[in-house]
């Protein structure tokens, strides 16, 4: 068996998750087939079954590789000691991220764990990962009285993963929708829901 | 040319779009073929065509009757002079409506808009329609005192439908979430989003 080279396999790796994704886009999770994926990364289906032996598996690759930028992202700003700002800044990042390609293939993703059960232990087992993140912003949030210590902290981050989501249909919705003002007013609906309620946030 | 039966005419018509929702359901709108929706209805592709001309054809019906329904439930509750009332009792009958089933086909209709120019306009039309009957229920909240008068209505018609559709994913990511729970939850980020800044909303 030849020797790989941990550099070059890594490369390959990305290189076959970022062609399968402009796929996925394209043509849908179902719509493509492991030889779309093959011709548009350039290799042969037995190099691919090399790297991943499924598409889910591509999937999931995808969902982990999230998983591990948003940790990092979380980790960069709970050092800030500033919950709310952690969280409406995250809600930038996602803003920033979403051309129109990233949304059809989220909502792909969505739709595919509801009849797909190997996809939805994929996505629920990122949306636990983000949950346990999301929920350890929201408890030292509540712990410096930035946040209503009412709020059940792992439900409220279910909801907002959810509110996050949905708020990327807004421009597919309507595509003459101002997107900074929406934007501000996401960050409102947040502000003012999380806030203690004797506060008068900031809006 | 064979005179057609007006009420036989409508109810083959109904039935032919039950037939094509469990088709998407089941395969994704990209998935099921004419054919198989003609097999599910117990068709010709002819008698078919005689009904619908295309699968937009068929998606677009159903979003038709929807925003029928919803007009119809609207033009009830704002009777009632209770704008808030009214939108959190469409958010009931959203959540009692949401089977596991009619999620996966809203997402599929979701990132098919995102690829279909003619599926996105079928959307876009739909929620302009959405977005004038909620945004007229913000109004008159405004108007009583109940809503927030700096809130932009259309804007927040738009983020508001988003939010309720995002909202449809919780179970999807965690389906051992506790759906009753959660549903409150969202209901006290709506009452807080909307409430005018003076108001102390009763949670």
């Amino acid at each position: 068996m030849r020797k790989l080279d941990p550099v070059k396999h890594e490369e390959k790796r990305r290189d076959i998750l970022e062609a399968a994704g402009r796929c996925f886009v394209r043509k849908g999770f179902r719509g493509t087939t492991v030889s779309d994926i093959c011709s548009e990364a350039k290799i042969s289906a037995g190099h691919l079954y090399h790297y991943f032996p499924s598409k889910e598996a591509i999937i999931s690759a995808i969902a982990e590789a999230r998983l591990e930028q948003a940790n990092e992202r979380f980790s960069r700003t709970t050092e800030e000691h500033n919950a709310l700002g952690a969280i409406l800044s995250e809600i930038d990042w996602t803003n920033s991220m979403s051309g129109a390609s990233g949304l059809v293939a989220r909502f792909e993703i969505l739709a595919e764990a509801g009849r797909n059960p190997a996809m939805a232990e994929i996505l629920q087992k990122h949306n636990r990962g983000m949950c346990r993140l999301l929920g350890g912003l929201l408890r030292k949030g509540q712990a410096c009285g930035q946040i209503d210590p009412e709020l059940d902290p792992e439900l409220v981050a279910n909801v907002l993963l959810s509110v996050l989501d949905g708020f990327k249909t807004v421009s597919i919705r309507d595509p003459e929708t101002d997107l900074k003002k929406s934007f501000h007013l996401l960050k409102v609906l947040i502000t003012r829901f999380l806030a203690p309620p004797s506060a008068t946030p900031d809006t």
